[in-house]
């Protein structure tokens, strides 16, 4: 049984796991690390870990789960560190956001019968902004959390057994979880996660040209130009290791939508722009 | 004072301004009229009406004032049909979402001291379904209702007091009232409120055909994804007229997007992006 977790990276999602974990029972230790020790300082006092640790290493060589909840590419540099010293009697897992390359790198460096499990995981929840002071006990409540891993992973039993348990716990943390092959999800997440979300910047960032200096403007637009560009506030920092690693799925999709978008300007007075409308209302009705 | 109210058209918009005027504290008569008897038996119900009237040219005829709450097509039609059977001491406004035509209309056949006063209005609220039963005395409150109306008008003493005490109503129903050229209107609606719904409509009927068959991928979108395609739901009776009364202001808004996603597409690996970033989140900050 799970009786001590660390979590490497303790912003938004970091923190909402280990807030989670407790709101859902978890009675054993919670050790967290974060790259800045303000951030850490904030999971601390909320409660989402119980313990701080000086080094990340350490902390999941002395923990039988560890999450790692940090980019894209921080994520792949302590899958690279940790395999060599951890064992077959434990588990990491992460919440990234693309999962070819880290699913990649768990097939090569983990889930051997000598070697530590790898399971990736990635929790289809969020908030504009991150940080450890947003977390939330209820961030994944009604959440798909999907998992990209090897269904025919030759584990050790012990690995085996603290896969299904985290499992488990993922499910009483009030998600849904969802298996689908690794390149599957990233091109799934490109069109219904990604798309939205570069499009969102787009459309933020030409509107401050157009009308960010005049704030009365804005207000003209209400509740459907807010919430068309609430994701604009997303930072970089998060987006940058997405762009990164699902590049081409993610042009794909955009240069669709620059498609489209063309095709509703062409027929702004044509009978197709009524057949556009009903496939938009399509999507929303089921 | 006003106690003669007809409001011609008793949808979403129709309705709430009469529900919103009762909250507001009017005393006097509100006489509907709706072209299907079901969404007109609809805000009779929900007292958003006090009678409904058979024929919409007679109820404006025997009201001091006449709220025009159709498509803009019909808006214009029933401006061409009261100019010639209202007098000087009545008020004709409207609700519709492009004003330049309107606006235009109003000063050819209204605005006179002989005639009847016009004032051309858009309140910047609504939600993405219609009909009378989704009526709502709180739709107006903290919206902006724009007026487009030419400040030189010369009206007859009776009928800009009408005006003037409409304004007045507006600001009791909630909104902040604020006057701009018809012309900058349409350019500007097609920035925040045009672009932001056509977006809306290309994305979800994109995706509609890319996940349309598979609702458990949609659920994976989360939260973002419902909230970028809310808006995907709106029916295109009523942006039919828009896209046709604004087609050159949004064929630049779309152009401008689609430009947009494609620097950002190009970009997705090199520093512009953070930049574009930047800019999106500085639309969210003001």
């Amino acid at each position: 049984m799970i009786s001590r977790v660390s979590i490497l990276g303790t912003g938004l999602l970091g923190a909402s796991v280990g807030l989670a974990l407790r709101a859902a029972g978890y009675k054993g230790a919670l050790v967290g690390w974060n790259r800045s020790a303000e951030g850490g300082e904030t999971a601390l006092k909320a409660g989402a870990i119980d313990s701080l640790a000086a080094d990340p290493i350490e902390a999941a060589r002395a923990s039988q789960v560890t999450v790692l909840a940090v980019p894209i590419y921080a994520t792949l540099d302590f899958m690279e560190k940790l395999a060599g010293v951890l064992g077959p009697e434990q588990l990491v897992t992460d919440v990234g956001s693309t999962k070819r390359l880290i699913t990649e790198t768990g097939t090569r460096l983990y889930n051997t019968p000598e070697r530590a499990a790898f399971l990736p995981g990635h929790p289809m929840a969020g908030k504009e902004r991150g940080g450890a002071s947003l977390g939330d006990a209820n961030l994944f409540r009604g959440a798909v959390w999907l998992f990209t891993g090897d269904p025919e992973a030759k584990r050790s039993a012990q690995a085996a057994a603290l896969v299904k348990e985290w499992r488990e716990w993922v499910e009483k943390m009030g998600s849904k979880t969802l298996d689908l092959d690794a390149t599957r999800h990233d091109e799934l997440v490109a069109w219904v996660s990604h798309l939205p979300q570069f499009t969102a910047t787009a459309l933020s960032a030409l509107l401050e040209e157009e009308v960010g200096g005049a704030p009365e403007l804005k207000d003209v637009g209400g509740r459907a130009l807010r919430e068309m560009t609430r994701l604009g506030a997303s930072p970089f920092s998060m987006w940058r290791d997405i762009a990164h690693t699902n590049t081409e799925a993610v042009e794909r999709a955009l240069a669709a939508l620059e498609q489209r978008l063309a095709y509703l300007r062409e027929n702004l007075r044509t009978p197709e722009l009524r057949d556009e409308f009903e496939r938009a209302n399509k999507f929303r009705q089921e």
